[in-house]
């Protein structure tokens, strides 16, 4: 049961004109389950992503950064779940490049002109010839409505379909930008594959676009994992079709209109990233650790990841035991060498509610534990730390840590 | 039940001459149960230690760094369980100095000759007036072969007291080497404190002593946690009565008696670190990541780390299944950024077998599952990973992720 999460009705994600979805089963690790997606792009639109740094970097996205870096005109994405090609040396290229030539056959137009995607077990070797003998039925199921069947088909561990979508009026006229994601695994580094895929209809000029989804990647999939640290397969993309008529040149960067459709780019990234931690596997609680005061962004995720990723912070959230002691060591092993603990000050905050739980080294005086065992009651939890020390701040997003986390995760691939 | 270990019986736990220990029931959080030690120490005796280096470091940890600073002779160790006097401000410093100076009272010496330890829950106020009350009791139960109730008495969440021992022969005279550990936390950085003493009757120069005992965290203590990653009240300390009569000044440091020493002296604190992770919280997998090929120790160790932090590796080895996708991906977030993955090797070992399983950025040709299988239902298993650039090697010693770990610290406090 995801936390406070619902898919959005399949009415309530807008098409974004200039791009069609098609699913089908193509049994690539299990039977009746749709495991195939396509998007297919019109001529003009732009694509820019942001990938995984994990060394160990899966098949599929060493040949989206090639595709990409090559500024062909991209047409198609293709995602396959079940199989993360991942591990699987050169023969993983290959079953790769085997898919962009599949899609490319079916399209007309060249492997590079194709972005594949595969989520799932990794080490196994991609089955590529059921793989492309499910592309014909994703392309006989093109449509520009398709974001809720899509949002289905790339799921794995995932509980729920995640989706986001907005329109905005912007100069008179109407913006839509849609997207969907995957991903339930529940802590940063380890994250099975968090996939995104975001659609809009503005047009954005190429450099502004892969300045777009960095800065939207910052502020969302990137509160839930972290350059370096992040999964073999991890992608997230931004399409822009420009077919709305609103278009934004490199010149526009300041431009009023082009700040409107940045804030709303980064709210839906916001929306799904979150999406996938209150799918967190075995999640109970949705927690936002939210640092301030800290002298730059860095060290404010640093200690925002200090505590999400603690295990024992986890699991206290999960019993609802407001074990601030918990909270404390996980900042002072955040690595600020030269924190002053004296300076810190810490709220438990939910619903309306903050308390302040933490200051001078220790306890808050007035702090009384009925206060933060009635907000750890809650479903949604803010644990806002005040590093004193600077302006900076960062939030990240996280959840609690379950018996569930432990059976989704021991029995993942019976 | 821990894995694979039972605490030695206590004629298996050598005196060493010029250290009495003492345990009693005070209270402090929990009654009738031994929560209070003391370790009295003839004159002559030299002590070093090694602390967390976590910002919120707990209150008696400050007083041990400055006691041991001023070069006092130490005469006295007062360890409490229950209250870790951590997160606890001035009111915190202000209690460990009680402490002491109830310590210092009892033997006729100075606070500053008392190093306190205080292990259980943060952000509670010390009782310090139980701990003062049961300090007669303690100082009754002095005795030089009381290692094993001192190994009892300073456990929290353990489930089996923690001791090793034993003797050499330097240079035609006995040498004792005799400690005592506790901590069960089973992830690294969020370990609920580990506290482990160790004493011998070798004479030892501070200088040599206060190198000794840091080279034996770092093969030890320092291969189950890490520097600044520790948690509020970590300590390890190394005490030498000099009682044998066997002596090490400073230029004995190349000695081959030193040698011989320096040698027990590690391996008892690794017998005592393992144990720690043996008795991990739910664990019922003894790990170890043996690293090498690696261009320097401290790369090793984050390979190492990576792997034996990795939530979905853990559960993966609590399920017996040989997912090696997963310790690949935490080899590649490792953040080596030059890292060529094509020449990591992986093996997976146990009980005499080993077995190549990751070669060429994949699995390896030979690998058959069920090899890997038969190796992950043992109870000892090893990681082996040659990262193929250079020749610095490490081990971090780890164990799986159960169910258990999650109902042991999400009710640790109720």
């Amino acid at each position: 049961m995801p936390v406070n999460y619902q898919t959005p009705a399949p009415e309530a994600l807008f098409p974004v004109a200039g791009v069609r979805l098609g699913v089908a089963e193509a049994g690539i690790r299990k039977a009746n389950r749709r495991d195939l997606t396509l998007l297919a792009l019109d001529p003009g639109c732009r694509v820019a992503g942001v990938f995984t740094e994990n060394r160990f970097c899966a098949a599929p996205v060493q040949l989206c950064r090639r595709h990409l870096e090559l500024g062909s005109e991209i047409r198609a994405l293709v995602i396959n779940t079940g199989i993360a090609n991942a591990g699987t040396g050169e023969a993983g290229v290959q079953a790769a490049w085997q898919t962009c030539s599949g899609v490319g056959k079916l399209f007309g137009i060249e492997e590079r002109q194709v972005l594949p995607f595969s989520t799932g077990v990794i080490l196994e070797p991609l089955p590529v010839e059921r793989l492309l003998g499910g592309l014909p039925a994703c392309a006989d199921d093109l449509k520009a409505d398709n974001w809720h069947a899509a949002a289905h088909a790339i799921m794995t561990t995932d509980t729920v379909a995640k989706a986001a979508s907005r329109r905005v009026d912007i100069g008179g006229r109407t913006v839509t930008i849609t997207g969907i994601s995957k991903g339930a695994g529940m802590i940063k580094p380890n994250m099975a594959t968090m996939l995104g895929f975001m659609a809009t209809d503005a047009g954005i000029a190429a450099p502004l676009l892969r300045q777009l989804v960095r800065e939207a990647a910052d502020e969302s999939f990137n509160c839930i994992t972290v350059d370096g640290d992040t999964s073999t397969n991890d992608s997230f993309i931004l399409i822009a079709s420009g077919q709305s008529g609103v278009e934004f040149t490199e010149a526009d960067a300041s431009a009023a209109g082009y700040a409107q459709l940045r804030a709303a780019v980064i709210a839906v990234a916001v929306e799904l990233a979150q999406a996938i931690i209150r799918d967190g596997e075995g999640a109970t609680k949705f927690m936002t650790i939210a640092v301030e005061g800290g002298k730059d962004r860095e060290e404010c995720k640093r200690v925002g990841y200090a505590i999400g990723h603690s295990p024992l912070v986890k699991t206290a959230f999960f019993a609802s035991d407001p074990n601030l002691g918990r909270i404390l060591a996980a900042i002072g092993y955040a690595g600020i060498k030269d924190l002053d603990v004296n300076g810190v000050r810490v709220w438990l905050a939910s619903a309306g509610e903050e308390v302040l739980v933490a200051e001078s080294g220790g306890r808050a005086a007035a702090y009384r534990e009925e206060d933060g065992a009635r907000i750890m009651q809650q479903s949604e939890i803010t644990v806002r730390v005040d590093l004193g020390r600077g302006a900076a701040r960062s939030n990240v997003y996280t959840c609690d840590f379950s018996y569930d986390y432990v059976k989704i995760n021991a029995d993942y691939r019976s």
